[in-house]
């Protein structure tokens, strides 16, 4: 059987679409077409795309026709409404937003943690949150190793996890520092989130709102992390709580993660296996301060994990610092992972 | 009886230094005198001081004659070597370095929180390190009325607490950045530790490491706030685990903090609790979008505390955001309420 796929990427000119159209070029998928598809204010545009160049055509129902994969970025609302058309155009898509994942019917993957449950898809695949993923790739190997009760974790997440009109933000801001504007009088129009009704300067700042709040006082970011852990890890037993903090980093999301595993482990153990593990660069050397770093992690699509210690009130606790680029491995890299990966489970 | 005292301040032309030369303006404290000390290079500066200009003189022995309160912030080293010299000349030292903060002949004192211990004091009194200070204040009124069996922190700590060499690196990174100088290029000679061997860029990134790394693969910063936690909070048996980063802000240390209490609480009751807690300021209603953010604690004595919310998992479990200006609560404030509360306690 030789097969080649039409891939479409929905929302194709956004900060991770773009990346999505970048690593199709080197994925390892038999590919016969890639179509860009936007909102009409984009249709026309050009992207490159190996030795030619796509038109970006509009978003509709119809634009899935003879489409085997459509890679979904372009915001819930778009999901919820062309996703189901693509798949009764016969498409199994792969979608980047929130608006599926905790979907019963939806396999939420990664595909160095969970990728058998690929096989139980009914049309939709969903990627998980950036910040997730991250953590997932750099906790499997554990928790299949020494088992896993409890995490907690507070983000350093980059501006870029909220799309090309965060980083402009960003960038604009610390030109206004730079030209002498007052801290708290920088513009700001995106962070912490789009659709809150407040905005806070995000240079020389750190935000500790990511998304909406929810009644239980935690954000929505924070939500997504508990929860899509469970679903990912297929364990709703394990303990989880998540502080999402948004910071003056363009890309690179990092994470302060403490763990309480099950059985005894060791420092030298737990190096030994990340360093095999999938997905994963294991950066550790205190004597050599090696660790992991927000603007190492940029346009590499591995997991860095670093600064690993022993908590030093209990044995089975440990610390862990995890850098991954939020919009590769987060997301746009996960997402081709996902295509791959079917592909090589037969499944599309 | 009518005091009044001399104070002379060792390191006044330093980024704390200055900020404790200004506060003494309005210190209830009375003063007769304010000597600024400095090293060679900076003899002969002025800085203004109520209506009047202080002469810089030279950081000497000497310099400490008819001085009654030293408050130091010129490095633990001229800590080491000239504090021992002004008790000799009759001073009471307030130091700010880390040289003598777990001498066990040394009270280590936030005023808020154990002020008794100053009674026991042999000449020098130490100001804790700035990240514990805020954590401090914020924890000790949970303490004392819930039990406090666990914390676990994760800092994002401000450039200032390198000094002004820090704050100037990060601004300059920051144009080297918007004049086109790519990320990994930036000009780093400071961060993240003055005497560590490697530099790293701190302008959109997180750097995991402040001050150099121990045996056990935790640094000397985090070291600094487990060890002193204890100390302050007279309990050895409290667990407390830290990573120390430091992000790219200029002022203001934010924390996002996990503690397990002894006795059931709400979130509800904390934050009447902290509400009236002393040197805090409750910021805590997310329908508002309202939290503490480091920009808005610059140049406020205040330590805010936010987002308190339950664990889903643990009732005794809480998280929190604590943020406060590490120039000010971190350090020159906290040495003036240390003289302050000594003159109010006779001590002097």
């Amino acid at each position: 059987m030789s097969k080649s796929y039409t891939i479409a990427v929905a929302g194709a000119t956004g900060a991770v679409g773009t990346k999505i159209v970048e690593l199709l070029e080197g994925a390892n998928l038999p590919i016969t077409k890639v179509k860009a598809l936007a909102s009409k204010r984009s249709v026309g545009k050009t992207i490159p795309f190996k030795n030619t160049e796509i038109i970006v055509e509009e978003l509709t129902a119809d634009a899935f026709s003879g489409v085997d994969i459509a890679i979904f970025s372009a915001g819930g609302s778009l999901s919820e409404k062309f996703a189901p058309e693509a798949v009764k155009h016969g498409a199994v898509v792969i979608d980047n937003t929130s608006h599926f994942r905790m979907d019963e019917n939806v396999p939420l993957v990664v595909p160095e943690v969970n990728p058998e449950s690929l096989r139980e898809h009914q049309g939709i695949i969903a990627n998980p949150n950036c910040s997730t993923i991250q953590m997932m790739v750099a906790l499997e190997p554990i928790r299949q190793a020494f088992g896993l009760e409890k995490i907690i974790v507070s983000t350093y997440q980059a501006v870029s996890g909220s799309g090309a009109r965060g980083i402009a933000e960003l960038e604009n801001q610390v030109k206004e520092y730079i030209d002498g504007t007052p801290l708290k009088e920088l513009t700001a129009e995106i962070l912490p989130a789009g659709g809150d009704k407040k905005h806070y300067p995000i240079a020389f700042n750190a935000l500790p709102q990511i998304d909406v709040f929810g009644e239980d006082g935690y954000t929505l970011e924070e939500w997504k992390m508990m929860n899509e852990t469970k679903k990912i890890m297929s364990d709703d037993s394990i303990k989880v709580a998540a502080t999402c903090v948004r910071i003056p980093v363009v890309s690179g999301h990092s994470e302060s993660i403490y763990i309480e595993v099950e059985k005894e482990t060791s420092v030298k153990e737990l190096q030994e296996l990340l360093a095999q593990a999938p997905g994963v660069v294991l950066q550790d050397d205190p004597s050599q301060q090696l660790y992991p770093q927000a603007i190492n992690s940029i346009d590499d699509k591995a997991t860095f994990v670093g600064r690993i210690r022993r908590d030093l009130d209990n044995p089975k606790g440990f610390h862990l610092w995890v850098v991954s680029d939020n919009l590769l491995k987060g997301a746009a890299w996960n997402s081709i992972q996902i295509a791959e990966k079917m592909h090589e489970l037969e499944l599309l």
